[in-house]
């Protein structure tokens, strides 16, 4: 089966700042061999983390506009991306694809096991993009792998009693994000309105955990273990 | 300056149908020619109309998904676009670019003064699409025409008292469109979370008006007359 | 081996107004599969029909000249490529290939069993399209399904009399196209210069055949059924 | 005005063999300059030539099909394509587009006075290439610059009483030609019936000239000298 | 006349970690203004800097090979690229190019006053591409803004007595930098030999300043003040 | 495993002149045969040969500069490569990749089993090339097939007594070829600096023979026979 997997860019902050990356990078790569070994194909979607976060404040200290901050967020997501393709195994598609056409043309070659991809367009998270190239390789999975445990009932950054839902409706989370997120991006990180919308009409079985747990996917994936907040959409 | 102007596809319908579409092609050209001989440069964003409608029609009835709807969408809307890039004079980029770098290419060249385009990425709108042009060229204003006059406070097909706002702030939008869209587009159409979300991060001055209404904007943009409805985001 | 068949535009006019589209697709879907669970290739080649013919009226009324009118009918046919390419199975490449480059790039990788394309170039028909598709695929059979039954010896529309011919030499056919080809296309819709061109150098086993009798393509390639009209290049 | 000049790939076996290039080279060179120095733009098509030939030669021994002896002799026109855009002064477009789209794009941009291009299309020979090129780009003269001093009414290598033509109706060219082409490029380079088609349907002024009265265009165009034969298209 | 500018990496390090990043902006957006306004082009190329060293640094210790951190490092330079371009005026050509092509392209437009760029390939440095944007684009300077304040007669990180050399004959700049560079990249950034190679077969007037001095270089393509180091290539 | 084989211009100099080009074409195809049907993938870089050497000496005299003449030599080994690439099997990349991600899509579909390209880039010889390609493929062995037995102490074409060196360190050779090479390319061929720099950091086993022992090549990396000679790097 197919799956997509959203990796935070805050996973290459910890990789770069980090006395071993070795470790993180071994994690990785254990759980993409197993799922690959077993005949899966993966689709890594990264984002741009703290390099995005510098490069985008220099900008709009110096009055670029969003649309420009959006593309420098995504040139940091590829360089990102880069790193990341050249470090799994040869399996991977060799280039980072720049928009869904790229995608597409990588996607029907076999050959290619993992395809890592940044973001492509401004405007749209990469959990947006996540999103789409879930529906369009009809991923079984979504998992989106983030710097929380899951999906809180309410901003933990603010609020000391939020908890954790073991499983979240769509709509109720469509609920939860209204109150938390601004137009601008980056405060409290999570799926973005164009993720949500093709959750819904694709009807994408989508779970949100950290990236910490990231060698347990397999686990996940095979039913054995159940960790972060499932997104639910069947009873929409 | 720069002015984008999104055209309904029902613009287009109207156009095949209707026996002296010389009429409507005519009035498009003297509106454009009025603008670019002043100096100013247009882009244009088409949508897919009827043609869109019946192949979406019958990929639905064949159980196609909604990715792969988007992009037969996406198709229908260019093939209006190369129809009316040609029906416009020699400024016209003689090409329809399919993504933001092929967009962007074609604006960094300052002789096409008319930039024809249609839908670019699925999961989202035409009227997503204008917004990102219109922020990508700072453009000053963002004309959509549509098959209504302009926005009102209640979805007009379902209630007989709906009225027509002649200027609305972006967040009462927000509101009224959260209870007319669904999930899949078509039925009411109007502008989506994209389009409001670039339109709120960068300012632009934007009015909704009938297609038929195409010859008036000139006077529009010198703010000569006003018609449709005004989207207002300076108080947000 | 590898199999051309081109598709009259006219197919996806029944396609989209007949009340039954599943029929259609299910035939053609369960031909494809039929060669391909064979191990044989299949490229498809698409005409604009009914809609091209529209958009070109319109285009032709308002003066376009004949190469802007080929560009339109080129993207008329896109958009029936596109939806049939969603129409079949996983093994169909998931883009419409826009020139001889990305055809041959799609053709290197032998995971897409099937490839969708529609016209090149001003200048050609889907029918030159198809026979170059042929040549470079070497491809052992070109299959034009068309409106008609076969080839007959006089143009039909006109002549009463006419019979079709269960084969012909490719020098009589030039000479019966000689007879009823204008410069203008569209009235009676059969192989272009360049398609008789390439069919005669690369010597390529054609047969033109009704849409309807497309479920009868794999009984025709294994030798055990005779319909339409057999181009015969042999002897020249 | 725009002006398309196809130039036979045997005048680059001149410009190798020959012991003074520059001479070739400052005659065209002039001759653009004396177009370009008006405000015409001027678009050059070129052939293959000798090299073309012998790489063909070679590959035909070898068994390789007409497509891929076509793809080798557009590779040898390139060659040419490129050396020639180079000779040329700054306001030549840098590169050889390799398609349509290519040439479209770099066609729109106002600063490229001068395109080069080589062919394009496996199935259509260079003043095939050079006759869309005309009416892509509205030319007023397409002007073939081969190694005949125009058009013959009998094919001029095997009759010693051929006469060459002033002015020929198209009509009367296609007659012509029919009786002196074979199938396979090469023994009698004229107008192919790509061309023929493009320049009836498009009504272009087209002039048939030795090259070596390259430096005389200028003054044919202007309408005060008449070289060559012209092909006649307003009467049919 | 055409300007290259190369501006090492280093530059963005100071931009990301000062205080005032608005200082070197400005600074650069004058000087910038100051040429374009007189009439020059300018070609910026730029180096990937302190993100390219830590993300080239983690790839090595994870045993990437050297192909795939130049790769790397090609992205970081185009993360810098991309926001300078965005940090410029509007004659600044909107994307970064990728390949030589993309870049010529670009160079074609002449409305693209500013074309910023970083790496092209593996195995060469942006000194290297610099030298090749200057040459193509017959550039009358090439500077190389980099962060010493010239070239020295001896590694000057090594060498307490190491002089600045106020002319530099490019051959003893072969010399000296024989005895100072190794395989890998890094440690004494200065000039690669694909650099002195064009350098010396095109006669580029090149100096070698210090970014601080950014500001300085419309005095030196005017002749009002000689900073740095000039390579002498006339005497070779 | 991954073999990279440079092929010599002069090369195709022997396949153009001489009476039996079958001759050579069979030993090449039956040397690359018998290691494909070994599991093993073949990247071809060949050179330009005598056509690049006319066509480069026409631009000299004509001024040209060394960026354009390295651009035209670049199109003359495309030329080459794209007669290579249709005269080898069904196995080949049907293309010739003009930059290094055209190469690393192509090599990513393992279909292709040989991929044949040219030059890639100004100011950079094909043995550049070909050493980037070994790199980025990991291939176990790069095998230069130039027109010398191999590599001598001293320039051959000089001195009488220059002796064949069955190996030579990577050191020694840069000594020797720094007393053989001027700044024009094209006297005494041989690995260019950039080669010699990828061949070091990536420490690739490359041999040196001549064309005339293409067919040997499966017995040397079967290390059943030593001709030409090796360049050591593993004692650097």
């Amino acid at each position: 089966m197919n799956i997509t997997i959203k990796i935070s860019g805050k996973f290459f902050d910890q990789l770069l700042y980090n006395r071993n990356p070795e470790d993180y990078v071994t994690r990785l790569r254990d759980m993409i061999f197993s799922l690959t070994s077993e005949g899966h194909r993966i689709f890594l979607v990264v984002g741009g983390g703290e390099i995005a976060r510098n490069y985008i404040s220099i900008g709009r200290k110096l009055n670029l506009n969003e649309f420009s901050l959006d593309i420098i967020g995504i040139y940091a997501s590829r360089l990102n991306a880069v790193l990341l393709s050249y470090l799994l195994n040869d399996d991977t598609y060799p280039l980072v694809p720049t928009d869904m056409e790229d995608f597409l043309q990588a996607f029907s070659n076999k050959n290619n096991k993992v395809i890592v991809i940044g973001g492509l367009q401004p405007g749209q998270s990469t959990s947006g993009v996540a999103a789409l190239i879930a529906e369009s390789t009809r991923s079984e999975y979504l998992i989106d792998c983030t710097n929380v445990d899951g999906i809180y009932d309410k901003d933990p950054s603010k609020n000391n009693d939020a908890k954790i839902l073991s499983s979240v409706n769509v709509k109720e989370l469509e609920k939860i994000l209204s109150n938390v997120q601004g137009v601008n991006a980056g405060t409290y990180e999570l799926i973005d309105p164009l993720a949500i919308k093709i959750i819904k009409r694709a009807r994408i079985k989508t779970f949100v955990i950290h990236f910490n747990d990231i060698d347990k996917i397999p686990f996940l994936v095979r039913g054995k273990l159940k960790i972060g907040s499932e997104i639910l959409v069947s009873s929409y």
